[in-house]
């Protein structure tokens, strides 16, 4: 036999796994860590694999502030609540006169987090309680449409990291269920995920707090309160998997220590192959660099000492990654 | 044109809406419960409806006990507690001096509910503390594969309501998303709530208290506490539905005063067209008949009496199921 072009095509066609055929992450350079996402999911969704996951336990976990899109030079949610705070101000005139609300027009972070975010979290009560539900997607919807990131000038919603992108669209493809599992607020999360990451509402877990259920003359409302406020952070986040999905995730995708518990649960003597990912942030040009010195969010320290004795892959931004963000 | 019986055919075919030509409910005698769940369906899934709803906004929430299994003589959850509570007694010496103990020992179901279910919730927090959720969903289904019914002489698994497994199935089949919405423990119903009734543990809200994490070195667990316990009942379901799914359901089926405030949360004012529907429990013979004297759940009166404002369907069981149970 000649082997002509066309049936060297048709030989290689037959003889490679179907996923070299086209390449489903165009973003991610080739190197170990694109090698890892690309071999687990053809290893866990072959049906002659040994390691073959069936679908329903194809559950997927993801971190979102430095995970799927930058969380510098603050964390979007508090950008949007310092904004939030200052768009109000001139309406709620005895705020003045509320120390946490003069640290935080002061930018002063420091203040902000100090005993155990006690600042903050004044603020985000603030923001964030005594209106409904509705009324603050409203609001948050409100600020995605104007405000612009300070160094990329583009609407927050638009810095979603396309690699991140390509791996949500790819593992959904392959039978995947994806989940955001973030310190972030459900509520604030939630107005923007299933449009920027195609995450549906009732897949983001986040930090969260007991509505109270009204039924008032205009029809039912769900007014938004401070009590019962539990933060989707470290430890909390395998409890919060365990509350909100019921089963342990085989795929696990953080930035963070306070991704280091969930990445454990999810790959720790896991009866499933399981696959942990770090995003480490090591591109100050394209976008920033940093990981014990974190500032506000994104301190990767005792993650980062686990990763080689827990295999997790940790993705390097500046050399993994052809692209950083979204067209 | 000669009418053949064949081109008849294909005539009835281009007549009809493809939802006449099988029958989705055969376990629905034909009326006006049967009609509302065709018409519901049919016009919210056809694009060319004023009626349409998006897939992603097609949520469909059910009650468990009452709705989609039975509640007599004793929840079945009730059941495996008391069951689990005999099982483990040789071996817990000290708890035969407990109060709540006696009185569920002698069945005594008044004690165990009276003082805000004081009683209950000790037993409950004997059976469903201090374990790992493994463990916890082992002795689950180890109870399912050994315990049966005490009238019906069937597995309890083996007792959903075969006319209500249709209404799943069809909302399944044309885009809805269906979660259990139940006053019954998360961690009970997800050992079996996806083989019975198709929904997987994600789609589950239940009561439930915060699992502790913690890295053995057997691997990571989730330890049973009785932490923050929430009571997933009357506002509880509304609250707890934006809490784990973030958006308004547009069905919703209950049986009981405790699922009133979720059936007001989907029907009332709500931008999409909604179906409200209640099972009345009306067959003593071949089930149960109760509403306002049930005995230990699914108490109905206030929801019964504000159905006709609402336009709530109400199921009479009786003559509107053909059939009751699963064959």
């Amino acid at each position: 036999m000649k082997l002509t072009p066309h049936i060297l095509t048709l030989l290689l066609a037959w003889a490679l796994p179907s996923l070299a055929l086209a390449d489903p992450l165009p973003s991610w350079n080739s190197g170990a860590a694109k090698q890892a996402i690309l071999h687990f999911v053809q290893k866990t969704t072959d049906p002659d694999s040994k390691d073959f996951v069936p679908p329903q336990e194809r559950i997927a976990v993801f971190d979102n502030d430095g995970a799927l899109w930058p969380e510098n030079p603050l964390p979007f949610q508090l950008a949007f609540t310092l904004d939030e705070l200052r768009r109000r101000l001139p309406e709620e005139p005895a705020w003045k006169d509320d120390s946490a609300v003069q640290a935080a027009l002061a930018g002063d972070v420091p203040a902000l987090l100090a005993d155990h975010y006690k600042a903050l979290s004044r603020i985000i009560e603030l923001v964030g309680s005594g209106m409904t539900t509705e009324d603050f997607a409203a609001r948050v919807r409100a600020w995605f449409s104007t405000a612009t990131h300070p160094r990329f000038k583009r609407p927050y919603d638009q810095l979603a990291y396309q690699p991140m992108l390509e791996v949500l669209e790819f593992l959904r493809a392959h039978g995947f269920k994806t989940f955001i599992v973030s310190g972030g607020g459900a509520d604030f999360l939630r107005v923007f995920t299933e449009k920027t990451y195609g995450i549906p509402p009732e897949q983001v877990i986040g930090s969260n707090t007991r509505a109270v259920f009204e039924l008032r003359d205009s029809g039912p409302v769900l007014l938004k309160t401070m009590n019962n406020l539990f933060m989707d952070d470290g430890p909390g986040k395998p409890e919060a998997i365990h509350q909100f999905i019921g089963r342990r995730p085989i795929a696990c995708f953080g930035n963070s220590d306070g991704d280091k518990a969930m990445l454990e649960y999810t790959t720790i003597s896991n009866p499933h192959p399981s696959l942990g990912m770090i995003v480490h942030h090591t591109d100050s040009e394209r976008e920033y660099s940093y990981d014990a010195d974190a500032k506000s969010s994104g301190k990767l320290v005792a993650a980062l000492a686990e990763a080689p004795k827990r295999n997790w892959i940790v993705v390097d931004m500046k050399t993994d990654w052809s692209t950083i963000f979204t067209k």
